[in-house]
């Protein structure tokens, strides 16, 4: 319906995740009537140049441009501690509340059967072979409270069973500031079975 | 928090309109995790290449790659009657009906005394010029119905009162397929006020 250009531009945007249609069209038209050529080239620099700086960290595999990452390589984190998540956002979520100094490794995915992912498609291997040197003394289990997330978590915690560390998994319950009434069967039961004793 | 390749990537996807800070992240590791370099560049290419293809039709003022555009250069459509709307994303609209067969008028925006608008900042002159040879018998005025779409109707049909030229507005009423109880009070004296009689 509208110049090649145009089309082809529209379509781009339409394979990024959450971009329908509506939104292509407006980002699209965005671009063109308000960003200046300049701008436009940025945008395109910047596409083009993360992709080829950003790899992986070869300790915690999150996306980095220096290996290891700035996590990895700090002195004030605590390395006897390793979070492990399932993407580069979740990282950037806890590092948000700005409470957890330990370190991370990022799955990149979690098992799905369904979807055919597998043990080998996940970076579970790279979690094993940073506890043989018996430097690490907790593994904390922060994938998704979700099917694929928690059958990650058992997964994981069986393999690591013959290792000297204590596994632990991230709490299910209630979130602040929410309501109990809005909250689904499944948290509601969770919330109550990891009920703690008010001192 | 991120990389600065990946803070500077989130930053320009932050600038679409639309798209807010978990949006530009999720957008940004999909490039980074699912994209191969070669999708990338071109993306990339997408955008500085529709930013230079793309200009304004020399007569319809909508965004083409050759002027005059393909609607306005097609001997198939009625040059009698000129549709005028606020930007080519309306152009795109009607033009989905397939029901419209005359000309468009892109005004690239709406009379925003708020905004600092006036009629110098839209395609309004351009307009006039069109309609000097006489050629025209219908201005269709399919501006939104917004305070300022339709104040832009309003300035609009003043300024063609001198021409011998059918001035008309689209109709305003309840939608197809919605419900009465969930239209607005205005929409609804509209679609009274606007009733046709039952053949």
């Amino acid at each position: 319906m509208y110049s090649a250009a145009i089309d082809e531009l529209i379509e781009k945007f339409l394979r990024l995740p959450g971009i329908g249609q509506k939104s292509a069209e407006r980002i699209a038209f965005y671009l063109l009537e308000n960003m200046t050529e300049k701008e436009a080239e940025e945008m395109a620099a910047a596409i083009v140049g993360a992709k080829r700086k950003i790899r992986l960290c070869e300790c915690c595999q999150n996306l980095t441009d220096e290996s290891p990452c700035h996590i990895c390589s700090s002195p004030k984190r605590d390395r006897a501690t390793i979070c492990v998540v399932e993407g580069p956002e979740d990282v950037s979520a806890i590092e948000n509340t700005h409470e957890y100094n330990g370190l991370y490794h990022v799955l990149h995915g979690a098992l799905s059967p369904m979807d055919g992912i597998g043990p080998d498609d996940i970076k579970i291997n790279e979690l094993l072979l940073r506890l043989t040197d018996n430097a690490v003394s907790e593994v904390i289990l922060a994938t998704n409270p979700t099917v694929n997330g928690t059958a990650t978590a058992v997964y994981i915690s069986k393999l690591l069973a013959p290792f000297d560390v204590k596994v632990t998994r991230i709490a299910h319950g209630i979130p602040i500031g929410s309501d109990i009434e809005y909250a689904d069967k499944i948290t509601i039961i969770k919330a109550m079975e990891s009920r703690s004793e008010m001192k």
